[in-house]
């Protein structure tokens, strides 16, 4: 179903688990494929921040890319159709996305303005129509909503059938929940920040790989003048996952991210992180000083935040123009 | 085309212009109808807080009115249609978005989470999920997009086709443009501030009395913990209103929207403001401070802003009830 869609593109393919196994990749793709022996053997020392058994695996895949733009998708993802029955081509759409503008600073009505047919409304400033780079592009799901465990064992017979024919910015200040089973982003503007975290084999939490990324991405944005959006395009999300299985995985988190969200809507970075990585190690060292109080699992992922902006730098080493600030935020009439 | 729609409610008139001129109102229909005449006779010297002469003299109308929830729309504005064909019911889905809770605090993905079929995606802080009591609908508008007059001036065949099929709470710290023309809320909780300016008749500005009732209610919102949505209903706005002539009403209000954004964006309320009318009345006169260096209009309005509460209150006077604060935005977890 993919390969209209995927065929003009180079894949990464991070193997998850046993690396003696092989993985079947159709013909004619374009592709690298990494197993854990792999990561081990590029990273050394410090492939311990990347998550074994857990589909926080795929950050690595980001970090040895070399394109300027990443997709991300589960294996449960088909492709969906638009309410007049066509295949929606979920890449095209989220390329649309990060190449017109982001209007963080300022909510229009009439929702993404750069779209055709649509504009900024009456009362909308001037001085901001020119929106900010956008660097994410959140994409939505049919048929099995993403749901926490709680919620999928209340309601098991929930589907998503509404196509909301829609993107919108997410406003500056306002923190979203970022799921990583459809997105897209601009590897130049925010790719350090896009780390999945500590999930899975020996961590005491999982299914909080995207919203962690998404709350890192989403202040680091903030602060330095960049974009998010969400809304089109739709993938199918096939099956749901089970949610015993899932509360597992998900009872600290659900229960964590009670002081997590206060702590990121509180976090200010200094004027002195210019840089996607100068913001992300300012933020693990308050991740460390102000999470770790509520568990130890936060100081090792505080370490670890390091560890992978060091990886990330290693195999990514900074050019002159990656060096300057993506964005000037003080250029911006910001709140 | 509204008759059976509008009939089962309570109708206010505001009659704009000349008072010895007779507006026929259709049979059927339960109404008041207000002139100029009337307005000076029950509001007296305090009569010059309401326009003349422009569409924001339908304040008038909210004040008067002892229902709980408003709904005001434009005369050309008749009823739309969704992509089923079916005529839309614009004050039962008001009713609906008004009805149930706001979230301010944190951004859904799959929008209204208290709509059929959705509901709050992983990753939504469980402490949040109760929202807050929703003030504010605002309903848009199919054909005639609400552009100020230089975007029709270069748009003019512009015309909105898309039906987004949603409804979502405008983020705490984010202010939206409010348009008056399909528009709805609940007196008892936001009322006091849905103040419409002086705008018209021996005024340097127009068009910008919905505009501004919205960013004095979304400040006053986000500080009470109160709730506002935009999305559906859809109304069908028949006629783009004269370029040239909006434009001649518009400039100063394109010019002064560049200093009155960010004094809105960093404007703070103090904690013994709770209530609409204090926190109206604080408003005010930080207008009068902070604004009145931009234009010596902002003195006069904030004088005409303290001279309309001064006037809801002489007709609406404080029950015990309305004493108490809406909201205690204390109570919720907040940016």
């Amino acid at each position: 179903m993919w390969r209209p869609f995927f065929q003009p593109y180079h894949l990464i393919i991070v193997q998850d688990g046993d690396p003696s196994k092989t993985i079947k990749v159709p013909d004619g793709f374009d592709y690298e494929l990494y197993n854990r022996n792999d990561i081990n053997k590029i990273l050394g020392p410090r492939a311990s921040c990347i998550s074994f058994k857990d589909s926080a695996c795929r950050c690595f895949g980001y970090m040895v890319s070399k394109k300027k733009y990443i997709y991300t998708i589960d294996d449960d993802c088909f492709v969906a159709k638009d309410p007049s029955g066509q295949d929606i081509n979920a890449l095209e759409q989220h390329i649309k996305n990060l190449l017109c503008p982001s209007t963080p600073y300022f909510f229009n009505t009439l929702y993404d303005p750069f779209r055709d047919g649509a504009d900024f409304v009456r009362g909308y400033p001037f001085s901001l129509r020119e929106g900010v780079s956008t660097a994410v592009s959140h994409g939505l799901w049919l048929n099995i909503p993403d749901y926490d465990a709680p919620t999928q064992l209340v309601k098991p017979l929930e589907r998503n059938t509404r196509y909301v024919d829609m993107v919108l910015t997410i406003p500056k200040g306002t923190l979203f929940p970022m799921c990583g089973m459809n997105l897209a982003f601009d590897r130049e503007l925010i790719g350090p920040a896009m780390y999945f975290g500590l999930m899975g084999d020996g961590q005491p939490i999982g299914r909080y790989d995207d919203m962690w990324a998404g709350w890192c991405c989403k202040v680091i944005c903030d602060h330095l003048g960049l974009g998010i959006k969400t809304g089109l395009p739709y993938i199918y999300h096939s099956k749901a996952s089970n949610p015993f299985v899932n509360l597992k995985k998900e009872y600290n988190g659900i229960f964590w991210q009670e002081e997590i969200i206060p702590f990121f809507q509180q976090l200010n970075l200094s004027k002195e992180s210019t840089t996607v990585q100068k913001c992300y190690v300012e933020m693990a060292k308050q991740v460390n000083e102000k999470l770790g109080k509520v568990d130890p699992y936060f100081v090792k992922l505080a370490d670890a935040m390091v560890t992978w902006i060091e990886a990330w730098d290693e195999l990514n080493p900074p050019t002159k123009e990656a060096a300057k600030a993506p964005n000037a935020a003080s250029k911006q009439m910001v709140s």
